[in-house]
């Protein structure tokens, strides 16, 4: 099979990391037997930068007629000082999500033996821990109507929307993967205040009897932060909504202690994006020390998820393991010993592959 | 000076906890010369059940003609698993909040020395760790309208509001204690993303100058549910909105490990309220198990903030100290060796103070 794959390594260490993220894909198409076709285009300041726009038509186009999406990330110290800029990286990404109808943002969170001691958690809390949590990501508050000011200026507002339709899609979502994980649902909420989180509640609760032998729980968003760190290993899926999960997928990621190791996917009506979720790590910009692993666990991802390709998943994942073994990692989790380069890694992978 | 006190002990454990802080608040006026005079009312599901309200009328007149309230703690299992129940003790909350104009909830987060290991971050991420949390309490989305469903039933919203003037004030509380701790200030928002967020930031600068001698940083909500736990000892105060104060607060809470012994503070137009950090723990509800210095420590801090007698209120924080020290403590953090009752702990600090 041939698939199409939009490239969009965007700002910061972006291009660094997904070139090694395509050394590995191309590693498994020649053993595999698939065709990959990549075509590069602009997202992010870099964006902003050559045509004016975070996400330009073009680069919308390209995804729309693609089986994929393979991205970097995005963001510029610049932008950050200057929360007045009209036009910002940020706008690129939600953008991107609306148009590309990415309604479900895909995080695992899992333990790596050797980098379980760079968790901030005491390790027999954390070890063993493997989750996947879920975050609607179209919709919300992030880009519910109206928002903004009342005529002086002196009032702001944002609107949280949901309809049942949206709600029971993404809760769907979270039954199926539990049912091939652990078989344990926990739906998060704030249906002790908010309209919004009584409707997640009514639309799972009626779909809950489709799905007989997953064990939900609904839990409440404050609980929801504090088991997080308190105790990990209980949760499963974990099913949010938006901005819930903006806070709860950062939290859960920084437990494992291996931030530079965690892919995501980003499930879209039209194609589906799969990315790390590190930041663009801009004073690494360059330096050939960034940590690919999680954009390389990200394209295992996507031959899972968009192609349905396990086998090639599988060896990645295992690659990545060996690697970690070997001791062939850079410098963020080399802990003192010998640190390899953002390319070295990606090429031991290759050839592990190989 | 004489004091009126308004005793809300509430549910589950609130009146045998609530029993502990008035033998200490005893035993402090008795020593400094001051008078209580205590007036107890009904809140949360005892009230529903005797009156069917969770914050009666006859409790708001007394709490406006207090000086400050008491507040033990609400919440009853029989409406956790009935969402549907018409009346439910967290309305009582939400309406005292908003009734009492308790605009600022403190919550100092810092630990103990006898209780670190039961924290679960690393002992040396947490260990010194302390800091303000001050959450809005009476805007943002808990208060915003319109709230509720389409005529369909299909679609449901909720409205985040905030105007200028609840920021500010919100905003110059965080300076002040800033002022009086370390002098760094954190604010958090996602002004990314939210036009509540923007305008919070738009204030908060204009607000910075009149305060040189603080420093400021803005940080994203995810951004501080990372750092909470990768690096709660950078924190000095924190001043966020409502909804994210939830979790950020309830997230700090249990990274401290002594969860039981957190207590907080809610400035109001008419009056303040006083309650452990804690909820109604009905599993322990008449055993005379529960910890009581969260409970204890509240009445410190009202001492502290309500009546500005800060003598009284450090002698109670000694007198807490010195019973940990001494092992009189609860089950909770008895860690095997000889659990003392809640009473028992309620007498040995009202001997101590004594
Ligand atoms: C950059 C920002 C708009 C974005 C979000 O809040 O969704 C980011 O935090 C994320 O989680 O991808
Ligand atoms: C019970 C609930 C409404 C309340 C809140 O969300 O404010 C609680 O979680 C709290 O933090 O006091």
């Amino acid at each position: 099979m041939k698939y199409k794959i939009a490239v969009l390594a965007g700002d910061g260490i972006g291009p660094e990391i997904v070139a090694q993220a395509r050394k590995v894909t191309d590693a498994i198409v020649a053993k595999f037997g698939h065709e990959l076709e990549y075509t590069e285009a602009l997202v992010g300041a870099v964006a902003i930068d050559e045509v004016g726009n975070p996400y330009p038509d073009e680069t919308h186009e390209l995804c729309m007629n693609s089986d994929a999406v393979l991205f970097g990330a995005i963001g510029h110290p610049r932008f950050d000082n200057d929360p007045s800029a009209k036009v910002r990286p940020e706008q690129g990404l939600l953008a991107m999500r609306k148009k590309l109808g990415l309604y479900a943002n895909l995080r695992p969170v899992n333990t790596f033996k050797s980098l379980i001691h760079k968790s901030p958690l005491k390790t027999e809390l954390v070890d063993g821990a493997d989750f996947m949590c879920i975050r609607e990501l179209t919709g919300g508050i992030y880009f519910g109507r109206p928002q903004g000011r009342t005529e002086d200026g002196q009032t702001a507002y944002d609107t949280c929307v949901y309809s049942a339709d949206e709600i029971e899609r993404i809760v769907r979502l979270g039954f199926e993967y539990a049912g091939k994980r652990r078989k344990k649902l926990t739906i998060v909420d704030k249906a002790n205040v908010l309209a919004t989180s009584r409707l997640w509640r009514e639309v799972s609760q009626r779909i809950e009897p489709e799905f007989p032998d997953i064990e939900v729980e609904y839990m409440f968003v404050d609980n929801a932060a504090m088991q997080l760190i308190t105790w990990p290993k209980r949760f499963d899926v974990m099913v949010t909504e938006n901005m819930f999960g903006d806070i709860l997928t950062d939290e859960a990621s920084v437990i494992s202690g291996s931030m530079g190791m965690l892919p995501s996917a980003s499930i879209g009506v039209h194609t589906s994006v799969f990315e790390p979720i590190h930041g663009s790590y801009p004073q690494a910009a360059g330096k050939n020390i960034a940590n690919p692993c999680a954009t390389v666990l990200s394209a295992a991802m996507m031959f899972e998820y968009a192609f349905g390709l396990m086998k090639e998943g599988a060896l990645i994942r295992e690659a990545v393991d060996k690697s970690l073994e070997a001791g062939v990692v850079t410098e963020d989790i080399a802990d003192g010993k010998k640190a390899y380069s953002t390319s070295e890694v990606g090429d031991w992978l290759e050839n592990y592959i190989q």
